[in-house]
Order: structure tokens, then C-alpha cells, then sequence
């Protein structure tokens, strides 16, 4: 067993439920023979990480360190470990182990993140009963499968971009693959927030149509920036009245009134898909002939296995996909939580560790 | 303008909400030049005709006459209409008419029975305010796009099953197309009657492995014999149990509690497919995080198009596919609704007219 370099990790955990974190310290895993320690340089706040700290969903277990948009640099490799040398840099999202048997029924066929023994890069239980801890840290050590080397067109000079692709670019590059989304498609993003604009940029350089759908008209110049042919104002019934039964697809990025869930269905063209990436509790209700007078699907897409984010980062760094930040020393993450949970962040809010890029 | 042969139509009308019905004629709407008229021989009864007769829908404009699985033989043709002959056997389903103009949105895609101008077989306008009539008659005009011959593979000796496959098997054969349903694919089929029979035997057909759902173990033989390869007795835990997580397509052919949805969710492999068919009025709800986490779409499917229909229509002749029925006199009419409104009837009621079939 090689010995890593941080005996001690220092990060920033919720003790209690509730949108506070404190400083936290706790003595890592092991260095398995497979995994990899990393040093982390930056760490992205995707909602969901409020949706755990705030025990919206599910129980959880406190102290939790959570972010899972993680950039940072290998510092040890585990024995076994060929596909990393220390130094590279590397980013980790939601998920850090999946088992990759050939016998098993999700990880054989690329559906890793379903995997019955996966772990996510927090609040879960390895199985030796260790509990995963996430990026608002000083390092982490994962599997080595879960790490992926950030493309150098990504990397060089501004490694702050990096974070938000792994999992809000790879939630919306792997819906749209998922579900089928192709060149010329129609395709709406409703909610332009951290998922939803580098939706659009997605769906752009997928060489859709987008649609770009916000109830704040000052975001209408940015949307178009990032690559939206239009931009839907939802308060403007005019607007809206020019989407009836226009779109493929449509995104839904940010948590909304479960009525709303009727309105996306008109706006869709026969056959279309609302595909739901955004997670809230509760349940969607739909008017049962909606469907079958329309043929409209609704389904719901979470973060990819490993294939998929593989080729994220390379279609991201080819079509030079880059999310809007705004950058908080660590230290200043509580004023970061706050600002992401009350929306005004445009559009992704970044920790920086003081680490050296070199 | 050709003469008509029936001046007088004679059918049996629902004069007011519920599910009685009783001898009522009507003066047909001229036969137009792409007109065909149509001596009813045999009319089968599907559901949604009681959910019409009863106003457990929309808006119906009494007297209605319901039926739109029609079978009969062509006996006056407009002068424009080429393709069929006086004496064709011919089969209409649900719908009677649709613009097919090429700058239709609908009908320029094979989406005819959304077209804007389209016409159900009962309870609808044309656009000179004359107001279709059914199939429970002796007799119907429609526009010949929508009039379909039956192949003689199934029409020879046996017209009578005939009429389930305009409405009941195009319905089942379109969800399956449109979904993409292929061969090894494992296909539920939820509730067996007249629709879900005839799923049963299209999905086998199209060499997928057929799950049969029911809560009616007596219909477990019937049911292997029709092509499924599993019953599943959904009073059964331990069979429940051997379904999770293994369907890709689901098809929901009868009208169930809501609250049944969230089960079947649990019946879905990843990413895969439910797809309503019936449509009973009120809404459906689902947990949102059952759709991220699965990635199950949840979708709908009426009737077919021109295409579909044909189709269909040579599928059931090249591989046998014959709905199992049983037979009324039409003036056993209010007996046969009867039967049908209380699932007693295996599987579909198919009403005669006294007409010979040379």
C-alpha cells in the first residue's frame, strides 16, 4: 500500500442541516492499489450540493463535505494505477467507484453511475463502511477509473473552467447523447443557470436550433452569446405563443412549479421529449390524454459513466465549450453557498484552494 | 356529384349520456368526388366508443353513433376515386378524414390523425358543419384516403376479425413502430383485453420477448398461446419481484388506478420505455427523482396515419395476427356495450350486420 501525501485532509463540512459549512478535518482511505489522491486546485457548487447539505432529499450523514465538480492535481497513484502520472491534472465529478465487473448488469453496459455498489463523491458508503467525502477540501482520493485527465485545450491557463464540466457539462452533454439529440433539432433549455447555459453551448455545437427560455430578459444577450437562436421571456405570452408545438426537446435545468410541467408539454411538437435533469422532491403530475393526444415522452437523465465523460471533455474542449464562472477563494465558500442558493450567481460559482498551478 | 346508395342511414344512436343506445337514422352528407360510401358489414367496439356514449371525454353532440371499426364492402365511389372498385372489402378506424396537403404540418409528416382538419369516424365537424357518424349503422361516407382494403389474407372466410385491427391493432402496432421496438427487446404488455391481446401478438411478431401482465390468472393460457413468454399475475409479489428493472418497453392498455405508475417504473430497465395507450381522463403523477434516477421515459400513442395503417394491415396478414372476439347481432347491440362496460368480453365484441358478405 503506498502512502499518500495527506494524512489529514482539511475541508469545509455541514455539521447539521442547514446551508452553513465549517472547517472539518478527517483522516482519508486508504491509498488503495487502484485509486488515485488528488490534490484539488479548484471545486465547482452545483445546486445539488445545497440540495444534500440543506437534507432536502435524502438522509444524510453530518459532518458532509460535499462538492463534486473537482479539478486538481495527482499527488499519489495507487500500485496498480497505469493511467496517471503524479502531477497530471484531473477532474472528478459525481461519482468515484463504480465496480466495472463484466458480469455486472449497469457498469457492462456503460450505466455506471446506476452500478449497485457505485459511491458518489459524497455522502455514501464504500464497502468497507468508509464514507465518501467531497471537494470543498484540501485533496480526495478516488478510484482511478473516476479521474479523467482534463484535455490540455481545457487546462492550459485556465483550469478554473474545468470544474463546472464535470457534472453539470457532463449532466447535459449526456442527456442530449442519451436521448438522441441531432443536428437540426429543435431544442429548448429552460432555466439558465449552471446546467442550463452550458446546455445551450451543448446543444449549439450538437448544431441544434435552441431555444432559450428564462423568466429574466437580462439574460437574452448571454444566451444568444452562448449560442441560442431564440430567446423565450416565459412572463411574455407572445413569446410563448411562438413555441406552440415547435420543440424536440426541451430541457428543464432548474427546479419549477410542478404545474408548469403542463405548459412544457405545448410547447412540444408531436413525439417531442422533455427530458427532466433537475432534481427537486416531490412529484410531476401530467394530465393522462396530454400524452397520448401528443406522443410527448418525459423522462429524466442524471450524470454519465465513464464513457460519457470522456467524450464530454474532448467534445468540450473541440468546440470550445467553457462555462461562465464566478471565482471565490475557499475560505469564502459560505458567501459562495449563499449567493448559489439564492440565485444570483451567473452562472456557476468556483472555489479556488490556494494551490499553484506548477 | 355520384348518387348515393343509402338516401336513409339507419344506426343505432346514444340520445344522451350513458351507455344505452337505440335505433336512430340520419341523412348522409353528399358523397363527394373523393368520397367512398360504405355498406357496413361488421363494427367492432372499442373502448373509447363507452367513454364517448357516456361523456366521460369532451363534449359530445347527441345523438352520437359510435363505432369506428368499421368493416364493410365499397358500394358507391366518387368520381375521383381510383383506387378502389365497387364491392372492395375495406376497414376505417378512427379517422375519416385529414387535409394531406403537402404544406401541412401534420399530414406532410404522416402525422395525419394531428392534422388540424382531421375528422374522427364519430363526434366531429367537418368543415361544412356536418357532423360525422360511426360505424354501429348500416352504412358510412368517407373520404377514400381513409378507407383501407383488407388484405385478402385476412378478409377471405373470415371478415369478422377484420374490425379489432382498424383501431385496436393499428394502436398497438403504431405505439410499438413509433417507439422503436425492436427485435430481443423485452416488452410488457399491461392488461389484456382488446388492446393489450392484440399487443401481445404484434410484439411476438416483431420477435420480442412478451411479458403479459394481469391480475386474471385464468388468462395466463390464452395469453402463452398468443405469443407472450411470461405471465405476470400482478397479485403475485414473488412474480412482481421477477420483473424489476427488466423491461425496456411497457404498454398500458387499460385504465388503472394512478398510483399503479410509480410501480411500473420499478418494472423498467434503464432508460427504458412506458407507453400509454389508454386514456382514461384525469392526471398521472410520478416522483421526479424516479425519472432522473431511471431515466424512464413515460409517453403516449393513439392511432396511426395513412402509412401505419397499411402497414399494420400487411403485418397482420403475413404473420396471422387475428384479434380473438366475440360476435352480436347488431340489434344485440345494448347487450353487447354492456358486456363490454363490464371487461366480460374476451376480448373483443364485434357487432354483425345482416348483410352477406357476396
Amino acid at each position: 500500500m503506498v502512502q499518500g501525501k495527506f494524512d489529514i485532509i482539511h475541508g469545509w463540512a455541514a455539521m447539521k442541516p442547514g446551508l452553513k459549512v465549517e472547517p472539518w478535518s478527517y483522516k482519508p482511505r486508504p491509498v488503495g492499489p487502484h485509486d488515485v489522491e488528488i490534490e484539488i486546485m479548484h471545486c465547482g457548487i452545483c445546486r445539488s450540493d445545497l440540495h444534500t447539505i440543506k437534507a432536502e432529499w435524502e438522509n444524510v450523514n453530518y459532518p458532509v463535505i460535499a462538492g463534486h465538480e473537482i479539478v486538481g492535481r495527482v499527488v499519489t497513484k495507487g500500485e496498480n494505477v497505469t493511467r496517471f502520472s503524479e502531477g497530471d491534472i484531473v477532474g472528478v465529478g459525481g461519482q468515484v467507484y463504480g465496480c466495472r465487473h463484466e458480469e455486472c448488469n449497469e457498469c457492462s453496459r456503460d450505466l455506471d453511475p446506476y452500478c449497485s455498489k457505485a459511491v458518489y463523491a459524497l455522502n455514501t458508503k464504500y464497502a468497507d463502511g468508509e464514507r465518501s467525502q467531497g471537494g470543498y477540501a484540501s485533496a480526495i482520493r478516488v478510484d482511478a477509473n473516476y479521474a479523467f485527465k482534463i484535455p490540455d485545450a481545457i487546462a492550459n491557463g485556465h483550469l478554473e473552467y474545468a470544474p463546472p464540466l464535470m457534472c453539470a457539462g457532463v449532466g447535459a452533454f449526456a442527456s442530449m447523447i442519451r436521448k438522441g439529440v441531432k443536428k437540426g433539432d429543435k431544442v429548448g433549455i429552460v432555466g439558465i443557470g449552471g446546467l442550463g447555459h452550458l446546455a445551450i453551448q451543448f446543444a449549439h455545437a450538437l448544431r441544434t436550433e435552441v431555444y432559450a427560455f428564462s423568466h429574466s430578459p437580462n439574460k437574452k444577450q448571454q444566451c444568444l452569446d452562448l449560442g441560442a437562436s431564440h430567446f423565450i421571456n416565459t412572463s411574455d405570452e407572445e413569446d410563448l405563443k411562438s413555441v406552440h408545438r415547435k420543440l424536440d426537446y426541451l430541457f428543464v435545468t432548474s427546479t419549477v412549479d410542478p404545474s408548469d410541467y403542463s405548459k412544457y408539454m405545448s410547447w412540444m411538437d408531436y413525439n417531442g421529449t422533455i427530458v427532466l435533469l433537475a432534481a427537486p422532491a416531490g412529484n410531476i403530475s401530467f394530465a393522462l390524454r396530454g400524452f397520448l393526444f401528443s406522443g410527448v415522452s418525459v423522462t429524466g437523465s442524471v450524470i454519465g459513466g465513464i464513457e460519457i465523460i470522456e467524450r464530454m471533455l474532448d467534445f468540450a474542449a473541440e468546440h470550445n465549450i467553457r462555462p461562465i464562472i464566478e471565482r471565490f477563494p475557499m475560505e469564502k465558500i459560505n458567501d459562495a453557498l449563499e449567493l448559489v442558493n439564492s440565485g444570483k450567481v451567473r452562472y456557476r460559482a468556483v472555489l479556488d484552494n490556494p494551490v499553484t498551478e506548477n
